[in-house]
C-alpha cells in the first residue's frame, strides 16, 4: 500500500485528501480544507504551506497528486491561483514527497468516465470509491478524486506498482 | 541596525540581496541568483524554497521586500511567475520574516527617482547607494534595489524606526 494525498489549490479554499491505495483496493484516510482567512497574501501563503504541513506530517504520503490549474480567464486570477500552488507545492517537495499533476478533465475522466462531470458526480464517485458514509464536501470530492486519479493512473502500470 | 533581504522573484531566475540599514547608511551584506534549472516545475519550486530558505537561515534578515509581479500578458506567465512567488515568500513566512511588497515602479523611482528608470540606471544607484567596488549583475541589483526601497519607504518614518 501507499499513501497519496490528493490537492486542489486555492487561495482563498484549498482541498485536501489522503487515501492509501495498491492501486486496485483504496482506503481512505484524511479529508479537509485549508482556508487561510482574508490577510495579506504572504500570510495567507504561510498558511496554506504551514497547515499542509502538517497534514503531510501527520499522515507521510508517499506522492501527492495536485491539480494542475486551468488556464485562467485573466492574469490576476492566474497570479493569485499560481501563488498558491506554489506554496503548496513547495510544502511537498520540502518533504520529499513526489508530485503529480492532473487536470481537472483528466481527474474527473478517471473518476466518472466523463471529462465534463458536475461537482455532484465527482462527489457521488468518490463517495462510492472510497466506501463513505457520506458525500464529501466539494473541494475535499476534487481532492481525494485527485489521489484516486493518481492511484489508477500510475499504480495499475507494472512501473507504478514498483515505486 | 536592521537586516532587509530583497528578492525579485523568477521561475527560471531569482535575484536576491541582503543589506543591514538604520534608515540612513546602509550596508551591503550579500547578494545572488537562484537558478532552479529546466527540471520540472515542482523541483524548480522546491530548489527556490530551499536555496532561499538557506539564505534566509545563513542572514537572519528581519523582514523581506519582494517585487510584485507586473500584470503579465498572458494567463500562462502569470501563472508560473505567481508560482514562483508562492515558494519565495513561503520560505519567508515560514521562517516569521515579514514580507513587504513593492513594485518595480516604485522600486525605481526609490531608488533613481524615476519610476521608468533603465536596469542600468538602478544598478547605477544601487552601486552607489550600497558603495560597491563593481555594479551588481541586474537581478541581484533589482533585489538589492528593493531592499534599499524598503528602507527608505518604511525605516525613516518614525513607526518603521520603532520596528
Amino acid at each position: 500500500m501507499i499513501r497519496v494525498i490528493g490537492v486542489d489549490p486555492g487561495l482563498r479554499r484549498t482541498g485536501y485528501g489522503v487515501i492509501e491505495t495498491d492501486g486496485y483496493r483504496h482506503r481512505y484516510r484524511d479529508s479537509g480544507q485549508i482556508c487561510p482567512g482574508q490577510g495579506p497574501i504572504p500570510e495567507r501563503l504561510g498558511k496554506l504551506f504551514q497547515e499542509l504541513d502538517e497534514v503531510l506530517e501527520a499522515h507521510a504520503p508517499d506522492c501527492a497528486a495536485v491539480e494542475t490549474s486551468f488556464v485562467a480567464a485573466n492574469a490576476g486570477t492566474a497570479l493569485k491561483l499560481g501563488q498558491a500552488r506554489g506554496a503548496l507545492i513547495s510544502a511537498c517537495v520540502v518533504r520529499q514527497i513526489e508530485v503529480f499533476e492532473y487536470s481537472p478533465r483528466s481527474m474527473k475522466q478517471t473518476i466518472t468516465g466523463q471529462g465534463g462531470a458536475t461537482k455532484e458526480q465527482v462527489q457521488f464517485m468518490v463517495q462510492r470509491l472510497l466506501g463513505l458514509a457520506e458525500s464529501p464536501q466539494a473541494d475535499e470530492a476534487d481532492a481525494l478524486g485527485l489521489a484516486l486519479c493518481h492511484a489508477h493512473s500510475r499504480l495499475l502500470t507494472p512501473e507504478g506498482l514498483a515505486t
